[in-house]
């Protein structure tokens, strides 16, 4: 393998409280579960057996990314290293389906409406109602954006959308002079930066499951391209897991079967 | 009272595991006790009933300080709040003295001469020898700064001197822009800057005692001069300690028995 210009990796936050009660969570602030903070800190404790020191992070506004941030950091023995944190690494806002319980919405409006509005890459689901207590307008966090910025509904599309500035604006600035970047962040977050790294298509993205807590390292060029990995999972092409590869595999089922109807 | 132009909060980071073992810790990056764990989501407890919330925050290089900062800010409900990180705002370092335990020294140098060294403005102990496993060059975190830097050994007066440049272009153009900032660090690295707001004497600076996770407010006018505070415990004329007044002295006395031998 050439020797890469910098590296940049990923830790999907671990499961949350939410993940726990089943429930599209998106903007809103839940805290990680018990077993979240283990699966942050084995995200740390693998990043530090790879050797790698993180010269700059980024993670999310949500708690569930930065307490994942901070605890990967602090396993990996690097708790000094700046952090930086922007709404535009949020997952994905869910909408009307925000706080629903994910079982409760596909007996509502059908499996396949769920699915559609899951994993469509433009197809958003109901806007949020204005009186829900979910709003992000109601939070603190939010006061300084600029209300247009401030999402009613995303979809995978429009999460791509304002990931994006923050991408080449701020993060790869820092690839491109050769750093090693962390990004502790969300599913949809993570897929709109994978899916410009990796070239993956519109109708596949929707698809790439994340297994959380687990590093998911990419070598880069002086160009910024990717530089190709013989232990990358389809769909990926030059990401490469650190941990267990049964563990993560299982990982991604698990995070399938979250709509499936019992 | 005047209405405040800008806001600045201290917090002196909770009990270490080597203040629990009573030894001279400096710049060695020892982790809460569980105490002191408690202590700062107490200090952020007390941050939200206060309603403070922080435009931007500032930290050392070192975990007890920075878990401090995160865990206040995740009791405070500001995880999200901007976080930067200095080795400008670290401990004063103890240069021969440290990983020492303190009434050893005592029994071994004198009480008089270990007083000399904790509480002098201007006299520092030994330097560190350079074959001692607690010498900050071993370590990833000062990797990148310039070694002559790195100190040897610090008075007060040296630790005035490195934390200066950093309050001077980093904390003050933020309350000049009229922002509530809060800084997580240390005794001393605190010290030295309530020195300056408050114009205390070199004499008398070293004696402050600064309770552990407790925030201390000032209230700064736009020529950022602190306004005055009726509840300010002599020497400071212009701090308020958030929190029990009668918890608050008797925490300050703690902190200077810890050289008493018993």
């Amino acid at each position: 393998m050439a020797k890469p210009h910098a590296l940049l990796v990923f830790s999907r936050h671990g499961e949350s409280e939410w993940n726990v009660a089943n429930k599209f969570t998106g903007w809103v602030d839940v805290d990680l579960s018990e077993k979240g903070v283990g699966e942050a800190k084995a995200a740390g404790e693998l990043i530090k057996q790879e050797g790698l020191k993180f010269d700059v992070c980024h993670t999310s506004y949500l708690k569930r990314a930065i307490k994942t941030c901070n605890l990967a950091l602090e396993s990996a023995d690097q708790l000094y290293a700046p952090v930086s944190k922007t709404w535009r690494l949020n997952e994905r806002m869910y909408g009307g389906l925000t706080g629903l319980d994910k079982k409760e919405t596909v007996v509502k409006h059908g499996a396949e409406q769920v699915q559609i509005w899951r994993r469509s890459f433009d197809l958003p689901p109901p806007e949020i109602d204005e009186a829900s207590p979910f709003h992000p307008k109601l939070e603190a966090k939010y006061a300084d954006l600029d209300p247009k910025d401030i999402p009613k509904t995303e979809s995978l599309k429009t999460v791509i959308e304002r990931v994006m500035p923050y991408w080449e604006g701020t993060i790869m600035p820092d690839l491109k002079a050769g750093k090693t970047v962390f990004v502790a962040a969300h599913g949809n977050s993570i897929r709109a930066i994978v899916k410009y790294i990796e070239g993956i298509p519109d109708d596949v993205i929707p698809g790439l499951e994340i297994p959380t807590g687990t590093p998911l390292v990419y070598a880069l060029d002086a160009d910024l391209k990717p530089i190709a990995c013989d232990q990358a999972v389809a769909p990926l092409k030059y990401g490469r897991y650190l941990g267990d590869a049964e563990k993560i595999k299982a990982a991604a089922e698990a995070v399938k079967n979250q709509t499936k109807v019992g």
